[in-house]
């Protein structure tokens, strides 16, 4: 399946109803999904993504239980949608090719397949199935700090060959310093770029998403997200409203109206967000120890109840090296540090 | 005067107690800039800039009061370090030579003496003045995007000549792209890199502050600013405590505690601040229109006193090309923009 084609110099993707989830405990609900998409849709943002924040079918015990079922949020968001693709999350393993097939009858019509850094092979069944559906797809090999620039190209690879049509740079820890982005971006942009495209998923917790997409667009990436008030996991993510105020000034043209998403984000997002994602002490710590960075509510969480530092317990799962999926281990590791410490 | 030794490879200088009395409405009270204090010499900050938003002398009608005499918190601060330097800023025009030595008798021994990009010569004196009480120089060669790396680096050249140590690409806008800093660095690292060191200013207003200070090493630049939870005008400077996580992944030796300065900022001044600085609309517009960050609440206050958006406000400051001293022109623009409306 060929890549498609760019109406702009660079694709800006906006997931607030996808990572955003994480920072709102997944509780979104129609209402607020309707509004956001409305305003994302009218600013020109021309692909949305729309899931539980760890994917479809993430809303269970491990990862949190959804407010609204996603199937609606995603049909919702359809509905409002005049010009904009909705795009679903899939993590092999949480999320099923039935759930995919059910989004895409929802009216999902990209699906973005995500896997750790080095375990792209997992994947495959999954694009083919989404390829059956007609549906635009998208490759996140997370926590690419986690793997040489070189080995991140060859899952790279192994993406593309199974019908991927954009693989992203996917920096779930927001732990990726320039250079260490500027090398993957560079190393997959060889490896594959003939053929598809380079994206880049960036989160805050370094204060670095920003900038990394800058470097990300001057190394040949064309799809890179962001979303409004940078609500995500951890720190956030690259806020949309600033990427596009950042590549008008540069010159750089995305099809989107800065202002119209200077007001979604102040006028639509800000009013309905419990927590606006910043840089405290735990999402620094999330980017300093390279940690997943939906751990972050999870973390505050078991912190509390164990009554154990929360950043205790990250830059514990930053020494272990956990990936995502290993949510349960929090908890583990909380009452390690509660038993310890008594 | 030569410049000063360096004990590491990049001295951090932290503005929470100057740069964020913008963000306080300048009410430090004598207590918050203790316990900031004992806090960053915990941490191994070598250089704390304490005075009024505005520099010496700022505390007026027209840049606002300050709660506490300026004076009462410098001696604060310099009988709570046990290593750190006291810093104070000396704005041309706003603060006098004799403010400058009434600060050097309450204990500041190093002073930063800033003017508009292109007026470095209004700051020759006052360099005078500082050499003769034996004080650290620094000059801020302010609202940086607005002049060409050139022209910028013509200006460090008078500062220089005047006595200044050190010359800082002044981001007062937060405005400055990755390539327009890079360049502004080099042009100056390059004119006076063998007598003085170069320095970088950043806001957060477009997300690239941390982005540019790592610019900034990369081209020679040896003073980097920071503040604690960003503290500071417009969407706030560069956080000191992500400065230093960031430096510490990429070797470069600070002489900083990462995890005091992260305790540092969310156990003092989290406790304290009035608004946690970020990018909402305001901020981002003046990124995206190059408007100076200190602008921002005494925008927010005319667009609350005459009913029109503070956004509109800030753009107007913008088109009008409005410098740091201009701020009384904010009122006339939102009288205007309220004729206009009504």
């Amino acid at each position: 399946m060929s890549r498609p084609e760019l109406t702009h110099d660079v694709r800006i993707v906006d997931t607030t109803l996808r990572d955003g989830s994480h920072a709102m405990a997944h509780q979104f609900t129609e209402r607020q999904v309707r509004d956001t998409v409305r305003a994302l849709d009218a600013a020109g943002v021309e692909i949305i993504e729309v899931s539980h924040g760890d994917g479809l079918g993430g809303s269970s015990f491990n990862y949190g239980f959804s407010r609204t079922d996603e199937l609606a949020l995603i049909r919702a968001a359809r509905d409002e949608a005049t010009a904009a693709q909705i795009a679903v999350l899939l993590v092999p393993g949480i999320g099923t090719a039935d759930d995919l097939r059910r989004s895409h009858d929802a009216g999902a019509e990209m699906v973005r397949i995500a896997t750790h850094c080095t375990e792209a092979d997992v994947s495959c069944q999954h694009f083919g199935v989404a390829a059956g559906l007609g549906m635009e797809t998208a490759g996140f090999l997370m926590m690419a700090h986690r793997t040489t620039p070189e080995k991140l190209a060859e899952q790279a690879r192994v993406m593309v060959d199974a019908g991927c049509q954009t693989v992203y740079v996917t920096d779930s820890a927001g732990a990726l310093l320039m250079r260490d982005a500027a090398d993957r971006f560079e190393a997959l942009v060889t490896e594959v770029g003939k053929e598809a495209w380079v994206g880049y998923h960036g989160h805050q917790n370094m204060s670095l998403g920003v900038a990394n997409s800058v470097l990300g667009f001057e190394a040949g990436v064309r799809y890179i997200d962001g979303s409004l008030c940078a609500l995500g996991a951890g720190a956030g993510n690259s806020p949309t409203e600033v990427l596009s105020a950042v590549f008008d000034r540069m010159g750089v043209k995305t099809g989107l109206d800065v202002t119209r998403l200077l007001d979604a984000a102040d006028d639509v997002v800000h009013r309905y967000l419990t927590r606006w994602p910043k840089m405290d002490r735990n999402a620094i710590v999330q980017g300093w120890a390279g940690v997943y960075s939906s751990f972050l509510l999870h973390a505050e969480q078991a912190a509390e109840r164990y009554d154990v530092p929360a950043q205790d317990i990250l830059r514990r799962c930053g020494e272990l090296g956990l990936v995502g999926g290993q949510e349960d281990a929090i908890i583990d590791i909380a009452v390690q540090l509660r038993s310890a410490s008594a």
